[in-house]
């Protein structure tokens, strides 16, 4: 018995801009700074999607990497690469689009397309200084 | 007589889309796929600017880069970091932002700001997978 | 008292396919595709060995990483390095090389080579979008 | 009229030995050394194919990096990933596949896809110690 | 109620040796090689701080990245960076400057810089081969 | 006949100031501020050394892989690893080492250990930020 952690790491592109629409123009310039810049900026987002469990004795295999790529796909990817996160990403609607709140996002698209328990950590790279990781806790 | 190149590499945030204005919604979308999205998407520019030029005896220096940053900072990064390269940026007003015509920008606009010839080349790497050079020529 | 963790990169590149023996072919070709390509394919594997403990009041060191260093070259690199993983490395014998057993039989190589408990983690990094870590549990 | 050189980074995993078949096995050992070991190795290559040209006055691009991802797919990718360079590579037939050999081999496989002159150069990266580049003089 | 850890990396660049003073010379070149070379050596750091918490519902933020820049700058940077660890660092007085006990000393200086259990690692790689993790435990 | 440009990456770790002992201190601090810090400072430095030829037919080579890192261990990493440029190095005396008197120094010392003309470029990394090219010209 022993439990590997296995990482898919994928890549897009997106624009967003951090802004609270519940506060002012002045609060959201004061926090946010060049992240509040009206007509948005982007980033190479990276995303580490860890899998963990035991190895299947037949294939070796905590998760099949190629089903494990689609889910993302499908869930994530398709929806987030090349978009904006602001205006048109469904399971970001209502939600400021911080690092750490995208990546709580991701967690919760795909949790329940992997066997219960088993995904274990979502990290989310927006530049080469900056990165977050949620274990789903 | 020696000639070393010397690059400084910069990093910058910004948003775009891939949009010819003098074109039909329809060209737009069949030339550039996801890159023509409405609402921008955006990358974790990577700038190298290469100068080649003799050490100087004093300070074996080609180019303080210092100064060097200094004008990468005042002429470029201050005017493309989080901004959006369509609407924001003076130098490509009227220009397609792909990364070719966005390098050519680069070199014009510091070309002068260097001694004359020494400017070598503009590297502009948009994803892991893609980056364009431009040498003046 | 202070616990800290000591990572060692090395790497080294080998050559291997994802066959069960036990099963037919076909069930291979659909289980593993392309990694079940019969003449096999390669990486350039990187592995991370980390070990814990605390700092030595002398040297301030959790580990020398030179013995650390001699103790990967002997039990792990001069067997894997340039090999193929299903033909010729023993402690591999009868055991399918996925990534997964793979890192599991790395530690097991090393594991008794440490003072007990010290060793950490073994991460093995197949491709620039897939690795594995395995924590000994 | 400005030339601007785009380059397009690919990745494939390969199986090799380097052996001369009209040489002795004592002759293969102790010029190739551990990459003649019988029965292969492999690496994680990463091609980058750059393309030079003047950017098209309607797009802006040199080329449509779409375009040049499927000839690569189909001409090269498709034939090097997961394969071993010494028995299933058609192009390589009769070539001892070093870095070199492989870099020449894959310019001639794709040279007549582009417009003429354009193709201007191979970079074939096959660990993260050495690399080759060809310009096709 | 989610925990997120966010990782802000800097770089600097310093000289140091290891060398033990109440150790003998010979003692200190058995132990420590190339290391303990007289005349000292350097290294790129690259310093990985990470602090976990819950993400703020008005900003998104688990901290602001840019105080935290600010503090590492303040307290860490603009102390070692160009700087000799052996001979100019006040809050490395009496430590032998291994990697971990740099690390331990990174802790100190900032631990209560920041709100009260928040910080949760400090990654320091001295070289592309080797890197420490500290916890705080 | 085909020319195929070969490069071998090395690494090593040096220690050095820029200073200009001709000059006044004054002058030394007002033109290279950080960089003339008196106890030195350091750098993982990154060496890639570039190697012009037609591969031999017989094996493949444009030169020999193992026979470039001997001669590279031997005539510049031995010298410089782990050393004090301003203090220790044969080759730089009387020479200010800043990188590009550093990569020209480096030519030097193995240009005539190649057969004639092969030896094409010397590129020498600095930090993550900056990097030289000498070709010898």
């Amino acid at each position: 018995m022993a439990t590997v952690y296995v990482t898919r790491r994928m890549q897009f592109n997106a624009a967003h801009r951090l802004h609270n629409p519940n506060k002012s123009d002045e609060w959201n310039k004061a926090t946010f700074g060049k992240c509040n810049s009206p007509n948005y900026h982007g980033h190479n987002f990276i995303l580490e999607v860890t899998v963990g469990g035991e190895p299947d004795p037949d294939t070796g295999y905590v998760v099949d990497l190629g089903i494990l790529k689609k889910i993302l796909e499908e869930k994530v990817i398709s929806k987030v690469d090349h978009a904006n996160l602001n205006l048109e990403v469904a399971f970001l609607h209502g939600v400021l689009p911080s690092t750490e709140n995208f990546a709580i996002g991701i967690w919760k698209q795909i949790e329940n397309e992997l066997p219960s328990g088993t995904l274990h950590s979502i990290k989310l790279t927006e530049t080469e200084n900056n990165s977050v990781v949620y274990r789903g806790e």
